[in-house]
């Protein structure tokens, strides 16, 4: 339920905070319960409806029109994309993880020179139905990548270390044995698909215990987004928490850069309009979009939903009710950040 | 009253801060002056009354139940734990501050080779009737230490430098002029700490100008934190502002890591719910506790209290009045975090 | 409008951003325009009004006593001190870049090591009539400068890099081909500035593309301004956001540092409360002044001004509804952000 591998012995019920209480409040009445129904009336109702039903009931409450799904991380346990998007009535669509990919090309490698023209190739032949790629420098090598394109020689040298590292023969290595861990490999992927002209995400900040948030703040892309801007590649910046005013920072200066609060968004509850409103103080209302990283439990396609539908009315009937600007105009940025944003810059309406 | 050495030429009185500000309101009313009594009108009453009688008020009025403290600092020139308790009707408990106690041990010395074992012994003895130790590596050598334990033939080398450092020879040697400050050696006591069970404090952010804040991020520590986790030892970061998310980040995320926001608490007067709502965006409320760090003035033990329960009120009530939780749910909240999250963690009910 | 070059292809218009939208509802009435006028209507009737009108309006309109005016940057462009403080009825005051004129004696040396002597002398001749300086430092090599003052024999080497940097002979070239970005220059010109009791402006986080947050946190001058304190130099932390609350803590401990949140001030539009509110958690009441840093746009002098005096009420007002402060309170703490503490640390009355 949070980002933490389980309950410790000394920290008590994850259920007491804000992520757990807003799925009592949210959830429960889903699995109809009462508002606030006890962590046990949940848990005993969820067993007894069936994980199917579950999440059906959770997916279609979402109220979703499209989904973008990550299909790089746990794939065999996990519903795919079409599954997904027929329990939520939504078109599907699919993220492809660089490094997932990269590791899998390096894998099959017969010498680790041909890896930059395999890469390319596998690159182009996996996105073929894709509507945009995810890097997650952020769990390895850190944000701080080259602002340059990477040189083949490079990347090649940086592969032999990455198989070397593996201790063993290239042939025969199964993929998930292999961890891409290096700037310049990072680098040289999110390139590969700057070249497609294909929207990149990055996942930024807000992570479990392996993501290192030292290296995890948005303001350590700022050269490979000066690299890239030129290129007017899409650049979504994901999560952020808690460096989210870093990344509206970046989403106002970059022509070429996006930004959301996903994850973050129905990990803090009932003060996600806090951080919706953080972020939207630099980016603009263009460069925002809603996410949900909902993964695992079904209940966070539903809770990220409903949650960031209260913060977004909450920020927008703020401003009109302070005057700041009219109801006319918070409908109309209502639906940039909710569809259009997201639309425009995956292009999802060439994809149905 | 402030983090500050004092007030300089340029910037006006201390009192016109939000700390300041606060003592006027919340403290006044205890030396029977009205709410906002001006700094003047203040000072000529807490010099009316004297020391004793001003110490005697504030503590008494805070509240208290037990009282940890750390007394590691200046010792000769404050009151000790017995007679805070005593003033404050309250439990008291030692904190042992790891630095002074691993001074005082290297001062003595015969042999460098033989501290880590002095180290350890006089840790068992020091920390016998105590409740947990505190690092202070924040104000020296900073948060970035290493996360594996240092073995002893390093720690000695590096005790060979705090000696040399010293410009003379051991013996003899006064525990003040030796000043810890090196990566090896806080982790060292650390880990010490662990072996012993013991819950470490540190301190994180807010401090005054020695404090160095670009190495006192909490997410410095996460190396050090994913080394203990398997440990089971309870690790309490202390203050954190302005890092105070970082913090709740790292006690969501690591089973045995805590967090609070004293120090800032009285210090930014009526902010102090803004802080603790952003500390518990994710940090559970089983992973929060209060703490005043109340030092010199005895106003902050009154303050703190004072400001802590407004803004934990402020949080809950808020989350009741939204629909966040029910009234029964913020009764409970309230509880482990002004009390039972201390007492298990610090196992204070066994100490009494 | 914003700090990013332009609006690009995918983002939107920059108009539906928070200062765009504050642009809409309180620059429109300055142009005879209802409040929300729609961007159209709002360009066609900038364009009718002439830009000279604009100018006049939007200056008239900001209510300002005394205008502090950076003068070393696109001065061929922009209104003089001069001209800018008739239009807004107001005593101007000019603020030396330390970097535009340091370049400007490099350019005209005949030997590198004679630089040291000839910006000390130029100094003083250009800030005679000034009311302090200003550092870019975060725009070029960051604030992470020395702690110390630099001998003059590593000033002379750094300049005979700087020089040898442009590929030339020193002679006959153009101070804008010169680019200082060397901690040691930029440190060097702070403490000639320092010698003289200039206020030292520092440019600290937001700003454009090419600011690198990476290295504009205000903790990072930590080191810098411990060295500062004993002098008395009054150090001026400039806009700061996202790092104001790092700016607040820094105000406080240091007897010199003084913070705005200025650029950001407009640049959030209807959050600029939120901001100041932050800042205002540590930094003495004494110690936050007002800035616009208005630049390019007549706008947003009176943008700023008109969103500061609304933020400033809405803290201070936000207070006195608490019970936090008296009224009268208020008053005299908007008075000293709003007014005093500019006049008493630049010495304006004396330069009248």
């Amino acid at each position: 339920m949070t980002e933490a591998d389980g309950p410790g012995p000394l920290g008590g019920s994850l259920f007491d905070s804000r992520v757990g209480l807003a799925v009592r409040r949210w959830c429960a009445p889903v699995l109809d319960l009462a508002p606030h129904a006890s962590p046990e009336e949940y848990l005993a109702r969820r067993a007894e409806l069936g994980f199917a039903e579950v999440n059906r009931r959770f997916l279609a409450g979402a109220g979703l029109d499209s989904l973008c799904v990550d299909t790089g991380f746990d794939f065999d346990a996990l519903l795919t994309p079409r599954e997904l998007g027929g329990l939520a009535d939504a078109t599907p669509h699919e993220i492809v993880r660089l490094e997932t990919l990269a590791e899998s090309v390096a894998a099959e490698l017969d010498r680790p020179d041909t890896f930059p023209d395999r890469f390319r190739e596998a690159l182009v032949e996996r996105t073929r139905h894709a509507v945009g790629v995810k890097s997650i420098a952020a769990y390895r090598a850190g944000l701080d990548l080259p602002g340059e394109r990477p040189p083949d020689g490079e990347v090649v040298k940086a592969v032999e270390r990455l198989l070397r590292g593996s201790g063993g023969d290239p042939q025969g290595r199964r993929p998930e044995h292999l961890r891409i861990a290096d700037p310049v490999l990072h680098g040289f992927l999110v390139w590969c698909a700057a070249d497609l002209r294909l929207p990149v995400q990055f996942h930024v900040g807000y992570g479990d215990a392996e993501a290192d948030l030292t290296r995890g703040d948005p303001l350590l892309l700022t050269g490979l987004l000066r690299g890239l801007a030129p290129t007017g590649t899409p650049v979504m910046l994901l999560h952020n928490y808690p460096f989210h005013r870093n990344a509206g920072y970046l989403a106002q200066v970059f022509p070429n850069v996006f930004a959301d609060v996903g994850l973050a968004l129905h990990g803090v509850g009932d003060r996600a309009s806090v951080l919706l409103n953080e972020l939207l103080e630099l980016a603009p209302f263009g460069k925002v979009l809603y996410s949900s990283d909902a993964y695992g439990l079904a209940e966070f396609f539903h809770l990220a939903a409903v949650l960031f539908r209260r913060a977004l009315a909450r920020v927008l009937d703020g401003g009109v009710a302070q005057g700041s600007w009219t109801g006319a105009d918070a409908s109309r940025l209502a639906g940039m950040v909710a569809a259009d944003n997201a639309r425009r810059v995956y292009a999802l309406d060439q994809r149905r």
